[in-house]
């Protein structure tokens, strides 16, 4: 932990009307106006209003497929990635109408080339004044590449492989100006230094790329990189190069061994575990009494569709789980994960013998994540007890409807995390990187990933 | 001419120091905050306080090789695209500031695919609430090639043939969602109506594209499209897609003569030629007096470098003119398009036996940009002539020192546009396609080129 102890907490978001929660669109209190701009100005001031360090982006480029081969149940069930905006304009947006917040978007490696990459991100890093993040991802479903004219997703090694080759050339493009090449000398008539301005001329096996960016090094350098990686390699690259991390995981023991786990491989890589925050997420249901709360979370809930929740999980594990009944116990079904993932839910809520359709409204109701529910102080102390238990830095906070689980959030679960010295009063600095307490940025890249 | 004949403005602008006139970084009076979110906020603001159709963002990927196969004298001196920020995301904070202005951004179609494309603009579509205009371009130089990973651009005729593809599949993609698809009915449980939202299964020569966009329909329907042709070819692909096209010619009897022939093109496509707004541009100097305005004038001329002209001459033909001495006469230089330019600035100029280092000199001035120079009378006179007399439908402004090229044309010229009843007065709707006087976009795309 860094900024003396405080805790650090992200808004997690889709620019759409999905994000964890399958329910929160049906919610009465929802604002339905996802695709205009005012919607999502209102999210950042409120985050900001909450001094949270970021404001994260999730991002999809496809409607769902894999469930049934067919889309119209994710259309008209409204699932992840059903309809959404493109998260780096939504970004862009919000810059204009805060000071403080971090602003995180997510990108796929997969789709774009580095030099387009590193130019919005080092664009975003300058219009914000110094608080863009990127959430480096590499894409996964066969509805995506089917949009982008390639046949099929490409296979997990060559993803990362060509997702380590991409992040190098993205970082020798960002620091292609030293920070005192803009000259702007009016009377001189001297713009730039160019000896103080360096081509990069890249031949990898995956790409080329001559450079020098043609943007001056923005206030970070380069935006601060998120990352989510869950397998043995995935793990791995988000260590080599993650500087903060997503987690999906509703268990205090399975977060404590991806905390320690990730913590470990990024120290084998030679860097400092404090450089590398990582932050699962949970949905919050808060209310003035725990009774209350208990209700929040009863109505959301009961909106879940257990149908929506199998579609969104049979595109995060590419395995069609239409074709099997939904109301016989899952034991029979091997796909990998799938009889740990029942196992879990069925010990989460004490029943036996679950179902897919069991499963479907776990995974509608917020994907895996954890719900906290209680007063501001029963939040609260599940929030503190994580950190201080080694399975966290903070937090990424995931709405059951929207923008009210925000604004409730900043309203109740802030000023008592402050109350107790744990999170900030006011914003320590004015960058992305300041707010997440990391470093300056290190001059040279990761070193390589050793075979 | 629509609107009860107002005339149309546009407002040219690059996300960098120099637009057309190489001279304004260098202008006591411009701001060098270019790479700052609160500048382009300003500029936004400007132009809708002006009434402004719309904000134009010119686009480049890279930082000019062709002169001299080398980028440090363009980075030292300044040129076009020594240093810009990705458009897309500019445009995106700038609609977050403003309510009526329109908002073009300048996309190639070589290094992107259609869906990516697609996506954005319908993105900024939603978030501007129906703002949104895309410029087409099709990537020339050779130095943007290299940084994304191809060996050298694409041949002429095969660009256009890409490009017309292109559109065709954006076309679809924007068109995937009929208008009443979204239903968000939260008590019945129906987000969107399946049978109203469409695949397009592209499969053509460049592009395969599955579909649909998970986009609902924007407020019009797709972005505006913008476009610049100037050969033969790129005429026709402007007269089949283009609904407003940004010219540069600096004589009266040019633009007439562009102005007829691409409005008799559109004709051919089946389009009434009301439906193309041809805008071609001019840099402004205007006073309290007229002596005061020439004085402007000579200021910014005299800031003018010669080789930084020549640097993006040098790119915008794709020809090295470093080889040449620059005090000769340019008689003997034979590169197409070359004699017929220094004639014209000779003739402009009133000056005979043009040197390389004089058409440097004008080209850093401003490109061939016409410089209207006066009082705001004079200036109006011009703006207004040239559309009495057919060349043009208005006209694309852009600034000899930022922001106070658009102030004082805002400040000054607006209001006696106004007196003379030739532009209005308020905004006559919330849409961009309402600010030009456009109406509805047609249902079936632009037929196709018939060769």
């Amino acid at each position: 932990m860094s900024n003396s102890g405080h805790i650090h907490l992200g808004g997690f978001v889709i620019a759409g009307a999905t994000t964890h929660s399958h329910a929160a669109w049906r919610h009465p209190r929802t604002d339905p106006n996802f695709l205009t701009g005012g919607y999502y100005q209102h999210l950042g001031r409120t985050l900001e209003r909450g001094l949270f360090d970021f404001l994260f982006l999730a991002d999809n480029f496809a409607i769902p497929r894999r469930y049934g081969n067919g889309i119209d149940e994710a259309l008209r069930r409204g699932t992840q990635s059903a309809a959404s905006l493109d998260p780096r304009l939504v970004l862009a947006l919000i810059a204009g109408a805060t000071e403080h917040l971090g602003l995180v978007a997510t990108t796929s490696v997969t789709y774009h080339t580095p030099f387009d990459v590193a130019r919005t991100y080092a664009s975003l890093d300058h219009l914000s004044g110094g608080r863009a993040g990127w959430n480096v991802v590499t894409s996964f479903a066969q509805a995506e590449a089917q949009n982008h004219g390639f046949e099929d997703h490409v296979e997990h090694e060559r993803r990362y492989d060509r997702a380590e080759e991409f992040l190098e050339v993205a970082y020798g493009l960002w620091d292609s100006w030293d920070e005192d090449a803009l000259v702007q000398d009016k009377e001189g008539g001297v713009f730039a230094d160019p000896d103080k301005i360096h081509t990069l001329d890249h031949e990898g096996e995956f790409f080329s790329a001559r450079g020098p960016l043609p943007i001056p090094r923005s206030p970070q350098r380069r935006p601060v990189i998120f990352q989510a990686g869950s397998s043995s390699r995935g793990r791995d690259y988000a260590a080599r190069w993650a500087e903060a991390i997503f987690e999906i995981d509703p268990t205090s023991a399975g977060r404590k061994a991806y905390y320690d786990d990730v913590k470990s491989r990024a120290s084998n890589f030679g860097r400092n575990p404090e450089d590398v925050k990582i932050l699962p997420a949970f949905v919050t249901f808060v209310g003035e009494t725990e009774a209350i709360a208990r209700e929040k979370q009863e109505l959301h809930n009961s909106l879940a569709d257990p149908i929506s929740g199998l579609i969104t999980l049979s595109n995060h594990t590419d395995h069609d789980f239409s074709q099997y009944p939904l109301d016989e116990p899952v034991g029979h079904i091997q796909v990998p994960g799938i009889q740990g993932m029942a196992e879990l839910i069925g010990r989460l809520s004490g029943k036996d013998g679950l179902t897919l359709r069991d499963i479907g409204q776990k995974y509608a109701e917020g994907v895996l994540l954890p719900q906290f529910v209680g007063t501001a102080a029963d939040v609260a102390d599940q929030i503190v007890e994580a950190v201080d238990n080694g399975e966290a830095d903070g937090w990424m906070v995931s709405q059951g409807h929207t923008p009210g689980g925000f604004e409730e959030f900043v309203q109740l679960v802030v000023p008592e995390l402050q109350r107790r010295g744990r999170y900030r009063t006011e914003y320590d600095g004015t960058t992305l990187r300041d707010n997440l307490g990391l470093g300056a940025p290190k001059d040279a890249p990761a070193p390589r990933l050793v075979a």
